[in-house]
């Protein structure tokens, strides 16, 4: 396993981030537990502002969607950040953290009437608008309002970088924005120009997630570009802004070449100077959306080993107290991870096993092929790279409570999300009085 | 959309489940919605306790990791059915819902502890043993609370049928039981047979879900009793109990063709009687866990239209105000769905379109090619066949709340799980001090 951010290896052989010793952060906390590393967390916060700095104007919004709580949403905050929320529940998030709404950008592909309000009535920075109908809504909203919502229109360049299909944007055939190709994006700035209430400030894409090429994005630009200049012979319109949305890839395992920040961020800049350069238009500010690329190298889970299943000549499956409902991925877009055993870390490498969740499911398997010391009930083992899609994913299927979350700084742990409880999980249940029994809820559950 | 349970038209054109307009229940209860027919579910819980009535001796055991709340935990016990759960938190469920636990099994490939101690002091009727190391806990655990075990051991017999291999389970490559094959099946018996508080009353395997064929069940039946005779020859045990699990598929779309609940008991029902007759063993009781052929035909779930996306040559993408969060079938196993439009049902098929979800995903996609009338937004979309592994995978991704779950029942509808609220999305969320703020979290929030 790759050390990354603050992780050392204490005398003890034991995994140690931010200070703290993993080994002592399970036995504290339980596992499953994530942990973040908060040092590592606004170090590639610093360097992204850093990187764009070399831009005319730039922002960097942190893309909520990879991992939101009321806690991270300060950090992010603290760093100077801007934030881009998906939904009314992280919209209500970022503003009961006290987030400033002049740094929020609200995103969606069907934002509901009751968002769209909400989002004007707390005065989002802007609206990432995604089609005609959310046009016609925003545009109701704020006539009934009485406000003006300011907003960037999303299109779609028709860029294929070469990722999963998941999380691939940018093509044509996307639910999200509307495609420069068919004529719908200019239809799109004509329509937001005509509406009244309506202020258009720029053009927005993202074309996919966990790229390793700095070129797609570079074409993006180019292509946004183009699309504008053409949309100014077109209506007059120019624009301020050009987002570029997220999408920067980060090492999970070996063979992941991620470029670097620094690296994406001066072929952005390049592609945009030079371009607006070659068309005669005014430098747009550059906005950027990394989500992933900032939190996810921050963020390590631990587990508990427990049941170890050696199948002879076939495969050794170690068993952890966590799985698919914790981390996602794997089972969702067959993505890889490296994985230590934390309170064995001087320890040689002595087999490959496969690390299997708790999840009463054959697909619940964490890593296929994860080379580690011998290991043993009661080990720690840490799975890094888990700060991104992984809590925002976290379910409770077979109705294993969600893990707690921390940060580790300096060598100090604070609890970010507690860990949920029994409780939790019949929290909303409700048993309607013709089903009811006298007795029913009244036994006593020893847990 | 094939029509199913109690499900009709009505005069409107609208389409009504257990006698309860679904447009009313969406304007009611809010979208997304799962909706429970009740009469359904329990219908074809009578059907599995009267289908295998022909047995000998037999139990129907509902898995709870379907769906289960503890509403349901109410109409499963009224039916007769017995309950397996897979874990402590549907555990603590099955408890608080009063469930007896005479007739509760306990599953899991990697019960913690603190699971086994809960279980263990509630008096659950079987553990079900997975591995050596589940049974070293177990030991240590009856030995300490002075009670005894009741247990069935898990084997993998090596049938694989055809399935989705997420969902494959009765293969020998597997995380859950102990192979036949390789020997530690029998070393578990004979393990479990050395233990002091532990009986073994039986032998347990799954060989997968969603199966449309039932030969697999027969293969299973006979490759289990065939391992219970040899297991007699070399310790003398002969089992009582033989736990085939579940796995019996429903029809989601077009070409899916279950066997029918009758004709799969009798398949399995026959297997045993014959191989039983054939080896000169008793014949054992038969059980049988049924989860999604239970509750996934009586789930519907109700979504609201909103943005409309037309891509000339390429796509209509209609979007709902659900997805990924509600149903994670679709992007984990690309299974799929039929759908309709609730207030259209008379309207004739007009369109082939892309159902698509509001999460910020490519892959979060319900439904690829729906025939629909013309939809257009406000329209009610429903998707049948959601009451198996929806809610139990239901996630709060982009922090969108969970849906809310009512049952219909003879015209009258019963919430059975609350809609999740923002504030319960932040209630576990805690802001350390030193990143807390004088004026964090007292910004008043208009949703």
């Amino acid at each position: 396993m790759r050390l990354r951010g603050t992780m050392e290896i204490s005398a003890q052989g034991h995994l140690v981030i931010g200070g703290c010793d993993t080994v002592d952060l399970a036995r504290r906390y339980g596992t499953p537990l994530y942990v973040i590393d908060e040092e590592h967390l606004r170090d590639r916060c610093r360097r992204y502002k850093k990187a764009f700095a070399g831009a005319h104007k730039a922002e960097v919004i942190y893309a909520g969607k990879a991992f939101l709580t009321l806690a991270i949403c300060r950090i992010i905050e603290e760093e100077g950040l801007s934030l881009d929320v998906a939904s009314g529940g992280e919209l209500y998030t970022a503003l009961r953290a006290g987030f400033p709404p002049s740094r929020i950008y609200f995103h969606g592909n069907n934002k509901t009437p009751a968002e769209i309000h909400m989002a004007l009535e707390a005065g989002v920075h802007r609206f990432m608008v995604d089609n005609f109908y959310e046009l016609e809504l925003l545009s109701r909203a704020t006539h009934l309002a009485g406000r003006k919502a300011q907003v960037c229109l999303r299109v779609t360049p028709g860029i294929e970088a070469h990722t999963h299909k998941y999380v691939m944007t940018g093509q044509i055939d996307s639910k999200f924005g509307l495609p420069i190709e068919t004529g719908q994006a200019l239809e799109g700035i004509r329509r937001v120009l005509a509406s009244p209430g309506i202020e258009l400030h720029g053009l927005h894409c993202h074309i996919g997630s966990q790229i390793f090429d700095t070129a797609p994005f570079a074409a993006a630009a180019r292509a946004l570009l183009e699309f504008a200049h053409a949309a100014y012979r077109a209506t007059g319109w120019v624009p301020e802004e050009l987002n570029l949305g997220g999408g920067l890839g980060v090492y999970y395992t070996e063979g992941d070449t991620p470029p670097s920040i620094e690296d994406y961020a001066k072929t952005i800049i390049n592609a945009v100077h030079e371009t607006a350069s070659r068309l005669g238009m005014k430098v747009p500010k550059i906005l950027v959306e990394p989500g992933r690329s900032i939190i996810s190298p921050a963020g390590t889970t631990l587990y508990t080993v427990g049941a170890i299943k050696e199948i002879p000549g076939v495969r050794t499956y170690v068993t952890v107290d966590g799985g698919m409902g914790d981390n996602l991925r794997p089972a969702l877009y067959q993505a890889k991870y490296e994985a230590a055993i934390a309170n064995k870390m001087h320890d040689l490498p002595a087999c490959v096993v496969t690390i299997a969740g708790k999840y009463c499911e054959s697909g619940d398997i964490l890593v296929w092929d994860a080379t580690l010391p011998v290991p043993e009930p009661g080990d720690i083992l840490a799975i890094p790279c888990t700060g991104a899609y992984n809590y925002t994913m976290a379910m409770n299927y077979n109705r294993f409570p969600r893990p707690a979350a921390i940060t580790v700084y300096r060598r100090h742990a604070d609890e970010i999300v507690m860990r949920e409880s029994y409780e939790d999980l019949i929290r909303n249940d409700i048993i309607p009085a013709r089903l009811q029994r006298n007795e029913t809820c009244s036994r006593p559950v020893h847990v």
